[in-house]
This record gives structure tokens, sequence and C-alpha cells, in this order.
């Protein structure tokens, strides 16, 4: 059976380089792309018209929880399994931009941020973590052991200011707790989904800084060489995803491969 | 000027221990008791009909930005500063238990434990810290060096079971990452306040697994030793928050003041 993909939260950025990287380089895995709006997602549209016979575009709003259970179903229905899932979708805040300091902080921010961010993929696991116990090991690096090996692999696109023990600039209150409670979900995941004898591995993963809507407003901050485009980011974030195995499991990497500390 | 301290969630448990140790042991320090609705909390009642002349009782939903706000606005005319806050309130989850799997998560579970837990101690960090920078230090240990003196503490009550390093057993979603998410904001706000010339130290501090409501249903799968009175932990912790200076903001300890993973 032909490997099945999962991208959450594709219509733009990351999201949507992972599809277009899986139906270059991945044939013949199907890919199913959520997003919330698949009316104003045009180049989604246009690969998906490329590529009918092997991309699915589905409606998903990642802040509702009816929308994901429904997707969920409807992917069962088609696949009956997936092999890999990455949550991509994520903001940096309501407004676009990170709080520079506490005035800038408001309850709604705040909530809205771990909303998206963070309950959204944990919701996704918990309605898809059955179809990927069904994965047939199509992604990542199978040992040789059998009772060493996976079933599915599910990513949660972390960033490295989630990190508690690397932050030492603070700021941007709302997205960076919303990816450390993000790397604990992973991490609770891991241990939840890998004890089973259908592991599923668990990462969080940080794709450098992107040239990508999310990051606009503080490009020209960034030193050139550090600004990734899509497709580099993408490719060095499928090397990893190629060689993950359960050992792995429960960690956050950074792009180089590099463990990122919590 | 007498010190000044304020119990965020002191209806019951931790939160009415401090705001009791803070009476007997800080004299004449004045203390403000926050909860929800002080018509309900009996124990806080009391103690404040035998403290009147030490001991304001302030209604305070920490869910409610307005509630903050108008605290902070009758802290700052009775008082005028604040030298040590501890956000002392939290929930496990909604139901009163954490999750047991993935299969107990629900949207909706996760954000009020977020919103509570989480959100709450960071917006009231946003309305008080303006006062506990007028803190006089009067709580800590002030070391010799004048540009390293403090002027106010704020403590978030964290967990251990917060630590995403530390966390082998998974389970309890919402409780974990509410307080990874909160260690994150207790780092932001130690980077963020510790910088000016008027200097926050802000910590997370856990207490032991103690004989309160929150941990109850619990209980009986605790040692009897391992199991703290409320007495007994916060002591610990006031003796961690005596000795506390700027060298040792923005981390985590526990009630043996060992510092705690991220
Ligand atoms: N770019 C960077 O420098 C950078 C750095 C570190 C980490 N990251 C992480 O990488 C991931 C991808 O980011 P990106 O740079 O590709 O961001 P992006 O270009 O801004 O794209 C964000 C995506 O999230 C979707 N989204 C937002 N809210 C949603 C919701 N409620 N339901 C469903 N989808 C929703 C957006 O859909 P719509 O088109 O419908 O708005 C869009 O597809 C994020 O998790 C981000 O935190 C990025
Ligand atoms: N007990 C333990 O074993 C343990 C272990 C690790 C960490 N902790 C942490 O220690 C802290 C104190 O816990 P505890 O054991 O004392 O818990 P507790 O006895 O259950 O008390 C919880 C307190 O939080 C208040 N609260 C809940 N929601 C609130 C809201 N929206 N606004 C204002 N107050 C609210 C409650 O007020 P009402 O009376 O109005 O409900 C109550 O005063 C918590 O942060 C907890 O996570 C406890």
């Amino acid at each position: 059976m032909a490997a099945v993909a999962l991208v959450q939260g594709s219509s733009r950025g990351l999201g949507l380089e992972f599809c277009r990287y899986l139906l270059l380089n991945k044939s013949p895995a199907a890919i199913i792309a959520t997003c919330r709006n698949p009316d104003a997602a045009h180049e989604l549209s246009a690969l998906s018209a490329q590529h009918a016979d092997r991309l699915t575009v589905l409606r998903l709003d990642v802040n509702r929880e009816e929308d994901i259970k429904t997707a969920a179903e409807s992917v069962k229905t088609a696949f009956g399994k997936v092999d890999l899932i990455i949550n991509s979708s994520a903001m940096l805040h309501p407004s676009g931009k990170g709080e520079t300091s506490l005035r800038d902080v408001s309850a709604q921010g705040v909530i809205s941020t771990l909303t998206t961010n963070t309950v959204g993929p944990l919701v996704m696991a918990k309605y898809f973590a059955p179809l990927l116990q069904r994965g047939t090991g199509a992604f990542g690096l199978q040992p040789p052991e059998k009772d060493k090996q996976h079933n599915g692999i599910m990513v949660n696109m972390t960033a490295r200011v989630g990190s508690i023990g690397d932050n030492a600039l603070g700021g941007w209150y709302s997205y960076r707790m919303s990816k450390a409670a993000l790397n604990m979900a992973t991490r609770n995941l891991s241990i939840e989904l890998g004890r089973g004898r259908s592991k599923i591995v668990c990462v969080s993963l940080h794709p450098g800084t992107v040239n990508t809507d999310l990051s606009r407003p503080y490009h020209r901050n960034v030193q050139k060489d550090k600004l990734f485009s899509t497709e580099y980011s993408v490719q060095c974030l499928m090397n990893i995803i190629d060689n993950l195995n359960i050992d792995k499991t429960g960690k956050a990497y950074a792009w180089d491969s590099r463990e990122i500390p919590w």
C-alpha cells in the first residue's frame, strides 16, 4: 500500500512547500493537504489541479474540534491509515507581531495563540492517532528489530524561541509559551503513543528562520544567509524525517538535525 | 514602609496557607489575599476577621483581565507598591482529574486549564509589574551590591510534572502543558523585568505533592511521607523565597531548593 502523508496548515509557507516536496520526491505517496479556507488557497489549488490523482485537499480549521474529527473520518474512509502527519499551522500572535514587552500582552491574544499553535496540534493527535497506528511505517528509517519498528510519525512544527532554556532575549510571550506547551504535548504524545505495539514517533521540528509570511515583519533583522527559503528548510526537515525512528522520539530537533534543549 | 505581599488564589490550599504563614511570621507585613469568591472563602474570612489590620481580601478571578486590572488599581491606591506576589491559583483540569490518555483530551478542557493556570499569572504580571517595581525589596536576601538589589519578587506556582525534560510518565496533558507554558512565562518575565533599574526576581516554585483538594484524587497513590502538609510545604517555599536574589531569577525550584530542569 502506498504511503499516505497529511500536512495540516498547507495553504501557505512551509505547509505548502511540504506538499510540493512530497508530491515531487515521494511518489507514489498520497498527500492530504488541509487548510481552513481551500477557496482562498490558490497555490494549493493549482497544485491539486496538477496532481489530482495524488493530492486531496480537505477543509480543516485547527481551532475547530469538529473539523478535525470530520477530517479524520474522511481520511479513514478514503485511506484507512496515515503514515506521516505534519502540523504546520501557527501564528505569531493575532496581531501578526510578537509582543515586544508585557505592555503588549492581552489575555485574549495569548489564548488565541495557544489555541491555534498548541491545542490544535494536540487535538489533531487525538483524532489521528488511531490512523497513524494503522500506518505501515512508510516514512522514517526502520531499524531491523521488529519490536522497534514504528507505524506512523507525527511532526509538530515548533520554534527555537519555544525553548525555555535557550531563551535569553525574552519578548514574544504568546508565541514562546505556545511552542513550549507544544513541546510538552510532543513529549507526552511520544510517551503515550510510543509504548504500544503500534508505535508512533512524535517529534518537534524547528525549521530555522524561513522566508514566509509568519516571519516577514522581522526579515530585515535577519542576516541574508540565515533567512532560509521554504525549499531549503523543507529539504532539511524531510532529511530529518527520513531518518526518524523510535529512539529519536519525544525530542525537539532543528533543521540541522541538532537537538534543541527544552 | 512595611512589606506588602499579595497571594493570588488564597481561598484554599497553599494560597490560604501562604496567607497564614505571612501573617504569623512576617509581622508587620500587609497581606493582600485575592480569590474569585470571597463570600465562599470561609477560612480566609475567619483569618481576615482575626487580622483586620493586616489582611485585605480582594475579589479576583484570574480568568478575568478586568478583575486583575481593578485589583491592581486598588492595591496601588491603598499601598502604592507590592514586594512579593505569589500566583497560587490553578486546577488540574475542569473535570478535577488530569487526562489519563489522549481519549480524555478535549480542546475546551485544555483551553480552560491554560487560561487559568498560564494566562492568568501572566496577566497578573502585566498589571502588577509596575507595583513590584515600586517594591522596597522587603522579601528575599539582598546582596551588598546596589546594582544587584531587587525591588520585588514574583512567584509562579509550577509543578514538577510541568518539566518537559523530567516527563517520563505522560498523561495529564492540560496540566503539564499549562505549567510548561507558565515556566516559559516565568523565564520571559525574568528577562524583561530583570534588566531595568527596578528589578523583579521571577521564579517558578514546585511545592511537592501537598495534601490539598487539587491532588486529592491521587493521594492514595502517594507514599505517606511524600504527601506534605500545606504547613510544611509553605515553610520550605518561604525558605526559598527568603533567600532569593536576582542571580536566582528565571529558574524553577522545588520545595527542597533544588533546580528543576525545563
Ligand atoms: N517562518 C519561520 O521563520 C518559522 C520559524 C520557526 C518556526 N516556524 C513554524 O513553522 C510553521 C509554519 O510556519 P510558516 O512560516 O509556514 O507560517 P505561514 O507562512 O505564516 O503559514 C501559516 C499557516 O498556518 C495556517 N493557519 C493559521 N491558523 C490556522 C487555523 N486556525 N487553522 C488552520 N490553519 C491555520 C495558515 O493558513 P491561512 O492561509 O488560512 O491563514 C498558513 O497556512 C509554524 O508552526 C511556525 O510556528 C516558522
Ligand atoms: N497540591 C499539590 O500537590 C501541588 C503539586 C504541584 C503543584 N501545585 C500547585 O500549587 C498551587 C496551589 O495548589 P493547591 O494545591 O493549593 O490547589 P487547591 O487547594 O485546589 O487550590 C486551588 C486554588 O486556586 C483557586 N482558583 C482556581 N481557579 C481560579 C480562578 N479562575 N481565579 C482565582 N482563583 C482560582 C481556587 O479558588 P476557589 O476556592 O475559588 O476554587 C483555590 O484557591 C497550584 O498552582 C498548583 O498547580 C500543587
